[in-house]
């Protein structure tokens, strides 16, 4: 045990879950640790009150002339259910082989202490930073940082930035630097189909009325060809499509279509022809229904037409879809499949623009350059198919690109039992937050 | 108030409510007073027990060369609740206008009783019935029937009839008279769709997975082509298209589409292209879905790509079609429209022929002679598009058809608050009754 994998330890040994009141205290004391941590290291910690739960900053001292890195990483962490199916107990930090085994040992206390010690060795070697350097640690990723944006907003001059880092995304591969220039935008709908005033008796009306039932499955069904090209009037025409380095980049990872079908266990894939699994998860937008319902869903048979029926939709965009505009495109959609003989209601949802930064850019440069050093291998670029609000809100308030340089293995189980973070990654984040410092520094 | 008025009030206050076990003993009252009143009325009664509750058999004196009559009926009545939506006490029989409101009014306690009160007047003129006739009175068809197959197979002997007759089915309108001589027959099934082996984030994977809800959605449209006609191969092959006379009696009825709207409430009809409403709900096969299912239907949004979807669909039957080919059939249409990428799993449900009895047989048009008595207008003669299982047991173990002469109103309420019958339908039955024994004796 080196001194910086005894002090890791007791960073994770704080059970921080900040959805469960019963752990307020905790996620408090872990915060506190991270200001006397920031004080050993000779950053000025300050500790931010919200109505949830604390925002700690921490500035390196200021000098003029050098760029600003803002740091994000959140020190909350995801409940522990089911308990009974962790190896180890959830919150004492277990070494086994190369894997540290803890709830939160990827997600994210790993992945932000390690930024943290590149910190502290680069000033201890070196008296300063190459780089004015700003962490940004917040408590409450795990419920939606509903007090992230709005701390952004009030405190938009502190926070004056040049770009951000955010170690929070994944690696293709052990060993395999990995840099996530890209990720999905979403716009949500739900949808209702209004039938006869109240459920009837199938026998006595069946094939004289419209089954909202019925009527709601032709509409989904409505919403992708056979090739799975979605049929929205619109839906692709501010698509950027993908470039060759872009597909032949993805196309040089491992298996995408083989992982996609290991890693959900569906017996096929089924998606857009014409493309990969990664370019559709990653590249292409897609519509997808996240729950449907009508009629009866218990046991045995109830011969009923039912008098309404539901959908919810979700739409994951790419550069350049507008999220409005997609929402619009699809409630006309719906409203035009809808026959006269039954009533739609479409209400919809929360939304988010795609997010895309160029590393082709200087910054993306450097990432990538630090990636190299870190992990002695070339980078790989990729996007991501989920959608980070955090990155969205850092672009909008503060104006900047945020550089994903992700440290998640495949195999790590965040959110699950047995997460678990590598003493390899641990060391590389390390190495690569002292490397991207001095890059950004160039 | 007649004094046969008088009997039928105290008849209806038995609370007889067969599913409510508080009520047992009110339904066995409701038995023992059948028993009384046959008794009084020159009929030899017989009380069966059941697992359930008793069935009542009542027989005339026995002449040889004299058809036997079948007379089907049940005592049992359904649960009051709400029971503030009554305006008068729901076992106080309360009489304003024409009407008697009272659970159990039309269903079917009245309709049984005036052929009770029929048989009784009959006996007191003549000394004698024209035929031989045979009460059947149950206790149990309000929770199903589930003692009455095995009742009618054990007593197959004593039971052995010419023709049955129930007044149990609707009128077309206040004093029209109507014959039902066909029901739907049914089939059900229940299936699911399997894709991944656990809910994905539809931003990591969506787009590149089969969503187990687009693929129930999409079977489920696959059902029905745009002109509402059903998809399934085979499906129509035996069905016995309707005779022009059929086409035309139905078509002289009170406007059957208008009537399907305001009955349903539903803003427009849908339906297979070609037939009416009364075509469509008495005379045409369906595929309905009785209820779907998948992901989240709760408040708000949850990305998912939920692992299973499901469905539960019922056919509605017509002559010739059989039930178990058309369920194969189906499943062969279910798995050959879900694709590769999924797994489909089909469950079989309960099924039941449809009926159908020639109106133009020597039995039908006695009946319809009855019907014209007893309403002084000519028989409509109609079908219904429910199925109604206890007089496929009767064809099926006794071997003989019903005439099945209902006198329920379309206002009546059966199983809703306020349930009525008239004061003209209660004495037309009488008369129906009488008359339909001496034309049935011709």
């Amino acid at each position: 045990m080196t001194p910086q994998l005894t002090e890791f330890f007791e960073f994770l040994r704080f059970p921080s879950i900040s959805t469960d009141s019963r752990h307020k205290d905790d996620v408090r004391a872990c915060a506190d640790y991270l200001m006397q941590k920031f004080t050993g290291m000779g950053l000025k910690p300050e500790l931010h009150e919200t109505p949830g739960h604390p925002i700690v900053i921490a500035r390196s001292e200021v000098k003029a002339g050098r760029p600003t890195v803002l740091i994000y990483g959140h020190y909350d962490v995801q409940p522990v259910d089911p308990v009974d199916e962790w190896a180890t107990p959830p919150f004492e930090p277990t070494l086994k082989g190369d894997k540290i085994f803890c709830r939160g040992a990827t997600d994210n206390k790993g992945q932000h202490f390690s930024h943290m010690l590149g910190v502290e060795e680069t000033i201890r070697e070196n008296g300063e930073l190459p780089v004015n350097v700003i962490f940004l640690l917040e408590g409450e990723e795990e419920i939606g940082s509903p007090n992230l944006a709005p701390f952004l907003k009030a405190h938009q001059d502190e926070l004056k930035c040049d770009i951000c880092a955010v170690s929070d995304t994944g690696m293709i591969g052990p060993g395999i630097p990995t840099m996530t220039y890209g990720l999905r935008g979403i716009a949500c709908l739900d949808f209702k189909i209004h039938g006869p005033t109240l459920d009837l008796h199938s026998g006595v009306y069946g094939g004289a009325v419209p089954n909202p039932a019925t009527i709601v499955s032709r509409i989904v069904a409505s919403l992708h060809n056979p090739e799975g090209v979605v049929r929205i009037r619109g839906f692709y025409d501010k698509v950027v499509p993908l470039e060759q380095w872009e597909r032949d980049m993805w196309g040089s990872l491992p298996d995408g279509n083989a992982a996609t079908l290991a890693e959900t266990g569906a017996p096929g894939l089924w998606g857009e022809a014409g493309y990969t699994a990664l370019e559709q998860r990653w590249g292409r937008p897609t519509a997808e229904v996240n729950g449907i319902g009508g009629g009866y869903q218990g046991e045995g048979s109830k011969t009923v037409i039912p008098r309404e029926a539901m959908a919810k939709l979700s739409f994951r965009l790419v550069p350049d879809q507008d999220p409005a505009e997609i929402l619009q495109l699809a409630k006309a959609h719906l409203e035009a499949t809808c026959p006269d003989s039954c009533r739609i209601e479409v209400e919809l949802g929360h939304d988010g623009p795609a997010y895309v930064m160029d590393p082709h850019s200087s910054y993306g440069k450097a990432a990538q350059n630090a990636l190299r050093i870190a992990f002695s291998d070339e980078p790989r670029l990729i996007r991501e198919g989920g959608s980070i609000p955090i990155i969205q809100s850092i672009k909008d308030i503060l104006g900047v690109d945020t550089l994903l340089l992700g440290l998640a293995l495949p195999d790590c189980q965040i959110h699950a039992p047995n997460e678990s973070f590598t003493v390899s990654n641990f060391e590389a984040g390390i190495r690569l937050n002292r490397a991207l410092l001095e890059e950004l520094a160039k």
